[in-house]
């Protein structure tokens, strides 16, 4: 087909042309001093967007390989995890936990929300003999577009004196939405490559309080591969105790560069006001946002409900046959009844309504009941915040 | 600025990623064995482009350089030329054609529709001493938007049989719309890369008939970089008499295989969907398109009038700043009254509705007096026709 | 520096244009209809390089990952393991193993050849309680250019019935070298893609026996990102459990073509060739290769000892500052003792005659005592061996 | 075949990878804010490389065109040219200047030397009327490795108080080898890319003297596309006339970059130093350098003489089809009996090695009669001159 793809899934995003022809250089030495300065610049980058002083660990591995990172390095045999059931990925990762020893205790939910932190503290609470050794949310669940707010979990576990640790899993909004590992007193915290960061997938990180590295040393768990202690010493120098992923690497250091160029708070005001675009669009078509609650809105992307008795699946045939267009499919509870519209990553206004269009002009194609006019509130939106922004740079 | 930037200018066009990397690899010996492999396959690729079984020459140049050749290597000094004034272009062609010592006579326009036949007849006819050298036509005019149909110009020639050779520029047109330079019976067509072939600009052609092959052996005005005498022997062989444009030809043969792949007459009506598409768009928005005759719509360009009293390159500043779009500015008669919007190349329906929204927000917010609903219309549009498409398929 | 860096350390290797272009493609949708077209090709793509009919397995990870995949899928906690200490990496392999909870034992060597199947076959012969779970040998061990014979460790294990499985290390030999998973009678060959495959890291690869698999249904060890269980069904269609590293199998389906087009019998003569010249050179120089056993001799990488009272890392120093050529270390026993020539991957007689020279002017450089004439003496034996296939090709 | 193909004509050049990469952009529009900074980034950096402070042209076109621009610009027809016949590329350009018009006069040579500035003295002299519009001289003459002393013909021309512009060819020379347009009074001087400037062929440039421009206000040659006139005020801006070639200019930015990050002193020392390796290699083989005079050598390029009775052409057959290297061909009068080794642009130690290592075999392979031991006379050379910087550096 003629003309770019538009790759609209909520992740892998559509890599920058930068990002692109870093990682197309030729792979070096990873054991020589051109690396060292490499690998360094990853590292440290990483902590400005995790916005931590504490250590971080990056894996050539996907984002499931961090969620397990994050579970063997500080956990033993049965320990008990507390998880919160916010959709998909949240009941993946609670698969996870169970595959690996452990006994996660899930807070069940319709998907329509983020995380609750009354929920947390009640459960926290109940755990008098404290057999509860972590919490883990997922900052932005990617299979709903609901945010919990770690802010506020945080506060239930204080609120308790609970000591579990608490650990969140951010690959689908690292770097996109506003995320602050220390301020918010997070343990570890689990990032990926392919969303806000905007390289192809492969990387996985793992961001680590002085707390979860204590765990670590007692913690019983088998593991060599996610071991962070083989990491340490090497990655002050800028290296890494088996061969990294290095076109991956130089690809990261572009994306480092390329989101402190724009400046993270605008990379977080952009995410912002696209995600209000898209919302203003359903409500434009008469469609529903599948998350229920504003508070918890994505920035990152939208998953939209089907009208009864159309299917999400063959809506999302017709956009890629029709417009080369790539949405988000439902997943395990959410099969066929939602479209998910990713607008995270190397991203702006023209490919947004780009975008929404193709939505509309496939809801027509496909003969789901809907309004007229979803793209036209979405451009105003746009065209009227604008007017706003450049007013006050007069 | 985040995400793609959205060149809309009537070319250069954007290169897509495929012929970005075919350009990409090293440059290898413009006389070996390989070389002459690709010579070949774009000199004989380019004849299906410009649908003729004769010859054609490749220049590393712009296309204006293929305008000087196809008059250098024809014409002689005092020459009288029988130019048409579709608009900027056609005007820059005939300045040249003074330079090069040459006596252009001009039918004059107002630039907002092609070339009339009858007029160019007219003057054939009133040439009775067969002065008249060459007629030369913009196949599709990039500052206008018009069409000139060359078949009825060629009638108009052989109508009084007039035995001046008949040169047509096809830079904006050449694999964006039909075009045929035997069948049509054109001795000099005159093309270039960065438009409807999707490469960057410096390679430009000739494709030239036996009848203007023979006026060359005899003509007077000096030449050699531009000689088409020096290419023929070499490019039985794919190579050429200096030095090639190596890595712009990788990129021409990348480009002529996807041009193949889609079928050039999917290409053609492609394009002119998106003009229909995009006319629909300015009729919404209660704005005029500048050319008045819809015989001579472009496939390739739309040129839009600007409201009295609002300047097009305020408007044109607007788009570039707010949606990093790029769009045609007004040239010479026409400057800061028109922009123009190039729908051509590796273009399709996302990119277009992207580019129309830019448009419609641009003029809400440079304060543009405009109804809304022009990106409407034009989904509507695109919408059905595609759902037309489809039932044909069943 | 001017010119290209020469990295002649044993893997990563030079990637060629080739396949970094195919990295350099946009990510698209790990679900989509194109994706698995993709993964299929990756997919059934291994299976010829590790000649098998089995399953394979591909993980976005470091061959590392790889390592413990094998073992984490087929074994139980406490389960033994006979692994033989070709050298560093079977070292780390054992250390790995250990960390896993299992109880490697381990055949001692100085290094300097491949495993002696007699050794193998002693040992299993004394574990006449069926202790052994598995024999674990590196073929190549990229450590000290020395290699096992697979097909003879095979006849080991059959000559005493022993029931253990067969897990291989490929990392630095699959696609340079023979190898013959089926044939042989492996259980599990681990592979890496920044070797042979000419990749960069972040891939690797199980092949797997039916035998092998059966292990898998009732082994006890804990596993969740490694598990085979969760990769067949959805590799049947060419999909991945977890987000896979799209771009990267882009390279690999691009470099089982290059490696198809040249011919696997091809691809090893030719690293056989440029191993036998690289010792010819180290001959030349008076020097001593490591591998003491000519039958075990690398085609892929040679380590060369160096003299007495001469620190192998300082001369190092020289050819990366004078010469931007990357030589590999010794490792762990052999460190600053031994340097190793990596002539693996997308290689030719050029490159090789540079990497020679570079370390013939490197050994001038850095004052080691050595004989003038290596260069010249794989010159004699590149142009020798050429000479006599141009004779057959007549 | 496997690894990378060695270009070692003397151009075009081996393309580094930071410039294909840079290349590898998307085409932008040539009359947006951002091309005008490229635009002049391009125009301003080429001034330094040719070390003046006067107008630089850049054209979309091969070399050859540069030398027609350098023509047209400044004479009229019927003006006589003194022209030194230096080789194959001083021939073509005098049959350039005949087909234009002018009159050129031939100083005759073997092509075993540079220009003779007696015999350009003696001739001015003999022009009492001043007849003699230009001198034209190749600097460094492509097809024999013969170089011009570019400031003694400067001084012959003083000598006689002549009046004739001074037009330099530094094609093959620029960016290699020392050169100096206002130093030694030089009014045109022609480049290309793909030599010294590391990029692929399709920009040609001519460097400016007052004296020259003022040439151009009454020159009598017709021109349009070569006009100097039509470049200068969009010049200032960092735009042009017409279509620049966009992808290119990106290329050339990087290459400026490149040169002065390396120094362009650290340069010229480079092609020099593999000037002299090269031919201690020819001498080393028992060969003949063409070039006959020691002062006239050629830092980028050395032609060599085969024995009597043994072709180049099918000696370099043998390097191409076994060793995957281009060597340059005899041309014209030397067709058959030389061939050239490109020893410029984006070139090192190993690379040279490696050519050098691919001759001395495909001497050997094509039964050449030689002596071996070329390739040790060169390493012996870069070693021990190394062994001096280091010396010096302490």
């Amino acid at each position: 087909m003629a003309g770019r793809h538009f790759l609209q899934i909520p992740g892998p995003t559509n890599v920058p042309d930068r990002i692109l022809r870093a990682m197309d250089y030729p792979t070096i030495d990873h054991r020589g001093p051109e690396f060292g300065k490499i690998g360094r610049k990853a590292l440290e980058g990483m902590k400005t967007v995790f916005r931590t002083n504490g250590r971080v660990v990056i894996y050539p591995s996907s984002g499931t390989g961090a969620w397990e990172a994050a579970l063997v390095n500080t956990l033993s045999p049965g320990d008990k995890v507390l998880m919160y059931e916010t959709g998909h990925f949240a009941s993946a990762w609670k698969a996870l936990a169970s595959r690996l020893g452990l006994e996660p205790e899930f807070i069940e939910s319709d998907w329509r929300t983020g995380a609750d932190p009354d929920a947390v503290e009640q459960r926290l609470r109940a755990d008098s003999e404290g057999r509860i050794k972590a919490v883990c949310i997922v900052h932005n669940e990617t299979s709903t577009g609901c945010v919990s707010q770690i802010a506020d979990v945080r506060k239930a576990i204080d609120a308790c004196g609970h000591d579990a640790l608490l650990m969140v899993d951010t690959i689908s909004s690292l770097a996109s939405m506003d995320y602050r590992h220390d301020e918010w007193g997070v343990d570890v915290t689990i990032g990926g490559s392919q969303k806000g960061l905007m390289l192809p997938p492969g990387l996985s990180f793992n961001a680590i309080s002085d707390k979860a590295l204590q765990a670590s040393a007692t913690s019983g768990l088998t593991r060599s591969y996610w071991s962070w202690d083989a990491m340490s010493d090497l990655n002050d120098q800028g290296y890494f105790p088996y061969t990294p992923a290095t076109n991956l690497l130089y690809g990261l250091v572009e994306a480092l560069d390329m989101l402190h160029e724009e400046g993270l708070d605008n990379v977080f005001a952009r995410h912002t006001r696209h995600g209000e675009a898209t919302r203003r669009a359903v409500e434009g078509w008469g469609l529903e946002v599948f998350c229920r609650e504003p508070d918890h809105y994505s920035a990152a992307l939208t998953a939209v409900l089907m009208p009864e008795g159309h299917g999400a699946d063959a809506f999302r045939k017709v956009t890629l046959d029709h417009f080369d267009m790539s949405l988000g499919n439902g997943l395990s509870k959410s099969a066929d009844r939602v479209f998910r519209i990713g607008h995270l990553g190397d991203f702006n206004d023209l490919m947004l309504s780009a975008t929404l269009s193709g939505v509309e002009m496939g809801l027509e194609l496909a003969g789901v009941p809907y309004q007229r006019g979803g793209v036209l509130a979405a451009l105003d939106y746009l065209s009227a915040r604008d007017q706003d922004a450049a007013k006050e740079q007069m």
